[in-house]
């Protein structure tokens, strides 16, 4: 029998979603038998550049309402969460490490993902420079001299770049953002739809 | 013992979410003893001029992510729904229709609403003129010759303005939109949360 394919799960560390996302994506596909496909997204750049829009926490009405959100869906998913105590946060060299990670290892590429959100989302922490990277990568028990590295070269460079793109052309727009058998599903408010999906494999009522 | 607060539900006819909402909010709402007060809020408002954004079907990828998404969730829910045919729809005489009819009679101003969703999203017809309107009327009995004058008077005008102002400083900014108990809850794809506050009252894990 061949072997379901996998959820493309896109994640962005700077979206609380989609760390609560990441908080229950593998549980949710493993009940499922399914793999899950880790893969980079900029909100900068499919929000702001690619949709035009504002980012959400700077937008009228829309920011409020997420900022409380994501407390009442961290509390029904059991999960932290905390306040982001840094509004200048950048993801790009965590994903870049990520990247890296995961031409290496898909599996432990996933677990410096899930890792990175929870340092800024459950316990609030920067992710931004070099050094907060390779902290995490070194509680992870990963090889920090060779990250350091691979994270800075042009080629992870050009990589990110690469895959930033191939999400927008996939019709990823925000995050997370869940592909399976061609399904696009937007938002951790849309886990009862995947699970409809890998469930029954089809948009048909439950009978 | 004390009636249960209703549930206030924000609909604007051309959000085919609203009007997927449309079609499920009594039901559920009656499931757990609970009104539902049906009131207008202007996308045109909300998201353009408060927000700052273009309207969703204008916006790369969401757009396109939008038409497809509202027809599998459609399929969900058991309705029927069609592609707008009037791209240039304008809800504004609908909705002060329905806002002369609700301050006369709440319930037939709610089944006013309903059908006027359906008649743009189930059965692709235009919304947006005087005739358009009194037509719906005329098809569930209404008074159409009282509804005329009412819905033409600087009086409704100025009513539906304040509404919208009123939805504005309540937080609403998209649609469907609920708030139940002080909760804000936005989206269609949300029913599931709006149930479990009905169900549960707080946003504790169900037990």
């Amino acid at each position: 029998m061949d072997q379901p394919s996998p959820i493309a799960f896109y994640f962005d560390p700077i979206s609380p979603y989609g760390y609560l996302a990441s908080t229950q994506i593998e549980e949710l596909a493993a009940r499922y038998g399914r793999q899950v496909d880790w893969r980079p997204v900029l909100l900068s750049v499919t929000v702001l550049q690619v949709m035009g829009l504002k980012p959400v926490p700077a937008t009228p009405l829309k920011g409020d309402y997420s900022r409380q959100d994501k407390n009442r869906m961290a509390r029904l998913l059991g999960v932290p969460i905390c306040e982001l105590r840094h509004p200048e946060v950048s993801p790009i060299r965590a994903l870049r490490a990520f990247l890296w990670l995961k031409e290496r290892d898909a599996a432990e590429a996933a677990r410096f993902a899930r890792s990175i959100c929870a340092r800024l989302w459950a316990r609030g922490e920067d992710i931004s420079t070099a050094e907060a990277v390779l902290h995490e990568a070194a509680l992870l028990g990963l090889d920090v001299a060779a990250l350091r590295d691979g994270m800075e070269s042009p080629q992870i460079k050009t990589r990110l770049r690469e895959e930033v793109d191939r999400a927008v052309a996939a019709g990823v727009f925000g995050v997370p953002f869940f592909i399976v058998d061609g399904q696009p599903i937007w938002g951790v408010d849309r886990l009862w739809m995947l699970e409809h999906w890998l469930e029954h494999g089809s948009w048909d009522p439950a009978p």
